[in-house]
């Protein structure tokens, strides 16, 4: 298992899935009266050719839905990308050239580059983890905490980082975590409940706060076990103890300082909210 | 002016214009199967008591949408609201209290989280840039830098934060770039343009970039300057010039660092994009 | 100040604003069985040339949207535009002429000719009042009293008749009125108030009844003031004492009749709702 | 054949079919910001009644559409009915009264009045042709000429005022006209197709200009024959010619005037496009 | 009256109102992280040309929409209709060939499959019974016993076996059955009241259960008289009392055993439930 | 392994997920004038007692959709549950009783039986080969061979049939089919490729038509193998082969006579598309 592949599966979104959003976006901006600005000042008839650069260094992620804004606006111009998604670029990376009437280019241009510049900071966020971890066999991966109604595009933006997709959301994988132990009864229960309900095709992971309960879910045959806050020596028992019986997956306190010393310890998948959640916009700016 | 009194005027937003985002942010969560680990391992019937709290210190913004969240997942639910938005709090400090099936409070966990942090995130970054000025007389604004989709909370969120609001889109002011100056042939011709075809209930701004540019928007009566990227020093020689002809706004490299100084400037408001685009979560939890 | 060049600014609102409401208003007509006189009658080779023709003399607007009604239900017709929005035409002007399948040009006719024959009304009764005021200083504005979700293309209209646009909603510009004032305790604890929550891009008109609130609003320093049902010769005293500190709006019975007398008065704005509440629709047909 | 008992019959849609418009209307009233003037002027918790009243006389319809919108706007609000829709009424009628959040009734007053005053008015016109006819057999009805997206709402409104509904849309009921005659080769092979492929719960109306046209329908048995723009002569000639052998609707330059010429001539029904494309707003105001 | 023709009037559904069905239908496959399988095994690059086949002889209906899926999912693929809605094909028959990307065509599949294996399931149950009828003056048409939100497709379907439409929808004709006879007070009244409310351009059905009923709505003049559950004999002699007064329909217990000899009584139309409700799917597969 | 507990999981569906395509199906069915009938036959107080009964002995799936359809007619209609889904249920059977108004009981009850017989009937059909299966390990599941746009209610009625459920759709899992396997160059290409862009939690399933290529599969370790078209024999030593080292399902030709036999080989599970894509409407009344 290494990251080195990982983009060759960036895997872009279909346009079914996200256009709709982006659509949506536009319209929030243009309200009822539209770009007012541009249409008093600008003659309708004026082309331009604007260019999207990075300001700072980064890993891109997003151009796929600049594209879309831009074509939403302007069905006729032309949007040629020189540095595609996944890439890793330097400050002043020319990142895409759009041609086409003036109007339309700067009517989606603040909507294309709030897509970009959070995706790609969401992006680079990812490929910093990764970096962080290279030559281990810890793969990074992202979680539910994403920003409302922008999953498919944050999932999307971890993998042009490096990164991997946990679940996409509720229903298309088990975690068991401690209130669901305590409603059920304990590990045991709560498996023998899911495994009784559940179909061949959907995996379980168990979050466990001990070694011993480590043990016991290791007993019950879990997927995934998650492992909640531990310390790289625990995490480096933990590792021992399961002998690959299951994948193990660190979650908590991951920074770009703690990470390399969590997948050290031997974990297969370390998971961070903070790519998705907290992720710094990547400046990137519309050159005319 | 100052700010004192905003807090007033948080001005939660109708629930007619947040709830179908909300809707589908649950919808984006559960996707087709739901929530099969609760399903599988709580008892219908179960009841649970649990409460929001903070984990690090902040500015509260987005409790309303988290209630509407576990309200849309449980109808009957109890939501009893501690520190309500727009409220400064310590760690631990308790926001909500929430009583229902614990099926339903563990649905809406998630994305009511996802809300709450990332919305109170905003809140705390417009709240430290707020506080930094203190004294002055410049307001801290917003800008159309905000996340798709989520401009609506995220400007309430700035609210929370002490903050005022800027334009909510391209169609609600007139705000004249470098683009559209060009475009239109001048500041002159562009101002023109605009009032010709412009009615009486929209504010035009105008981006200048020297002071030369500041004393031609003067001249031609823009309601309000924006100053892009000008120094404390420089600042303070346009507010000097401008004498109170025209509200004025500085814009650029806008930090906890440098607020102070350009606040001090004796600008009218200061407004920030990463308030909106670079926030950090803030980290709160639900404990049952 | 004045209407020459305000049909230079017609500004067509972006498809991706008006393009939803006009498919729905095809599914509307087609219900669930769709055009079934035009498919049962009709061979599915059959083409035609169309065109659409003014029986009245008017002011067109809306040929926008039905070309949009055209093309959604025949992608693949010609639409050549023969009066552009915007035109003064006689009786028995040809606007437009559609060439392709005659299924699709017969099963799009009436929802286009819906379009296009009310907000021609709309721009014919706005064009009759800006022309009735021509000499004076005044614009013709209107109003939020608009046919439910057909603001923006009436609106639209408006502007096509030669008029300015009013507020296009309750979010773009504060607009007190006498329940507002009442209950915020007078004219200066409201605007107060306002002011205190606002941000700098907003502009605040207040109504006033008696030309002893117009001092009040004036010394308060309103953006405009609603002079509302005043009589000519109290509007012009109402102009004498603004001494254009305020921009002044007239509005209450605006008619063919009044509304010279009103412009005469000296006042900047005289809105009307009956321009967009009760326009006559235009007499357009489709000839084959 | 009667008007007396259309009253009986206005049958208000269902919410199921108008809700979803009306909360459109109120969001495109809203905007993103909202109603910034209410929510900065008034006090949260302040209360109101306030009463719907007539100014003008006239005949009533969209007190259900006003009821909605203030609901959404205030659910816990309480509104009252006085003078229910179909209700004929002088002016200064109270209409119904509504108590609650002042801010809520402010915010959705003029969504309210705009449903409220233009389906009036559509009853009211509506209301005064059937008035026109009275004693005859000839029942008013609507066309298809209604404005977008209100086609439900205006047939109500045409109903309140006494009225009858044609066709609700293409697909509900067989109209052929000249352009379909001459597509399929006639009126028989029109009809013919027609037969062919229809089932037998579709009525079938046929258009003709002639008298001889009307011979050729009658022979071959359609349901209903538009007689569109004939004399009152001519009309009374074709009702002698029909022997009952289909309906008859006339068509055409109905006027308040011309109504009542039409209608003694024996016809069955006289349908008009004014009612709904061009009815003027009937003026109602919200009293505090 | 005869169904030889029907089949030039199979009338395929405007994509105006079944492609937002299709839409929906792929994002529900799809769900949020999108065909992973195919994005992870094939080149982005690389194409197929595979071929739509019929493994079970029978009626083909839903190439339209199956074409519309394979679009949707790969705007630039080619589709190919070899055997085209309405046709009976044998088993093995060659129905269309699609040419593309590799990846759009597999993850448009199963979708397109789904449509056109049902609605075909549809078409070759209809053509069963029509075949079944055929010399007989009888056609066959459906009910609104339709599977939830795909009645405009099924109806559809049943024109591509050879049937005829009843009513799409309660609004589109009138079907007075036993509760509304009760509640009315009896086949009179239900029908006074009925006119008295009802425009032209919609027939009156009744349901009857006895000879009596039956005489009784003859007299009262009903468009169409619904024989429900009666034997054949029971038929014969219902026809016999009619003498062509109305349009008789039979339902009830039509299987393709007992279709003929109720055929054979001389009604006008048989309608069946189970040919939308309880349709087995027509075997098609996608051959590469 | 075994069915006995299935039913403790039928999970119903969140409203959140199902209300928008029950309220959909309303509006396909009421269209615009909605229930004319009813409105004009029955009084608008008249109220109704109405029960759900069983026509035919069955397995019940879907009351939670008709109870959902008949509350959204009329909110204040009480709804009690006699035999909720799940139940085996004997012909007669009362299943609910709906006391309320006539009008809106009348209006729902189609949409609410066509939901429930589908439902039902797909549950009937899985009850009985899980019936069929009784006291082998093998578990029956569906597949995605479902109704457009009725997978979550479908996958419902599946586990209501005492069924499990395989994928929801393209998303949630892997299944590498024979033109995947083409595509990637074989077998094991295939699987190195999925294992290198996928994440943890996902699970990864392989089509094999051989036993050799079963032994290819199992050696490269995956989660389930899908042994398609293989006879009970060749089943039988596939089970042998594997030796638990995967699970094990059989797909193909699955009628209620083969599913003993092949139930018997040992495999795990059996996957059936004709219990979604062709099952018989369970005949369900509506009594007065």
């Amino acid at each position: 298992m290494n990251n080195a592949c990982a983009l060759e599966f960036t895997r872009p979104p279909s346009p079914l899935l996200i256009e709709p959003q982006i659509r949506c976006a536009l319209v929030e901006d243009m309200g009822r009266a539209g770009d007012i600005t541009s249409e008093l000042t600008i003659p309708a008839a004026q082309r331009l050719e604007a260019r999207l650069v990075a300001r700072k260094p980064g890993r891109i992620a997003g151009l796929i839905a600049a594209e879309i804004a831009f074509r939403l606006a302007g069905p006729d111009l032309r949007f040629a990308t020189a540095a595609p998604d996944g890439s890793q670029v330097a400050a002043g990376a020319l990142l895409a050239t759009i041609t086409g009437p003036a109007r339309a280019i700067l009517t989606a241009e603040r909507v294309a580059l709030n897509f970009l510049g959070h995706l790609s900071g969401v992006a680079t966020a990812t490929a910093a983890l990764v970096k962080a971890v290279e030559g281990t066999k810890a793969r990074i991966v992202c979680t539910r905490k994403t920003l409302p109604n922008l999953r498919i595009l944050q999932k999307y933006a971890v993998r042009c980082g490096g990164g991997f997709n946990h679940r996409f959301g509720l229903d298309d994988a088990i975690l068991i975590k401690d209130n669901h132990i305590a409603a059920a009864g304990g590990i045991r229960p709560a498996l023998e409940r899911v495994r009784a309900g559940l179909g061949h095709m959907t995996k379980i992971e168990i979050e466990v706060d001990t070694l011993g309960q480590l043990e016991e879910a290791l007993a019950l045959g879990a997927d995934t076990i998650l492992l909640d806050n531990m310390a790289p020596d625990e995490l480096r028992r933990a590792v021992a103890i399961a002998k690959g019986r299951a994948v193990l997956e660190a979650s908590g306190n991951v920074t770009l300082q703690s990470v390399r010393a969590i997948a050290e310890s031997g974990v297969d998948y370390i998971s961070s909210g903070a790519i998705t959640h907290s992720a710094v916009n990547l400046d990137i700016g519309l050159d005319v």
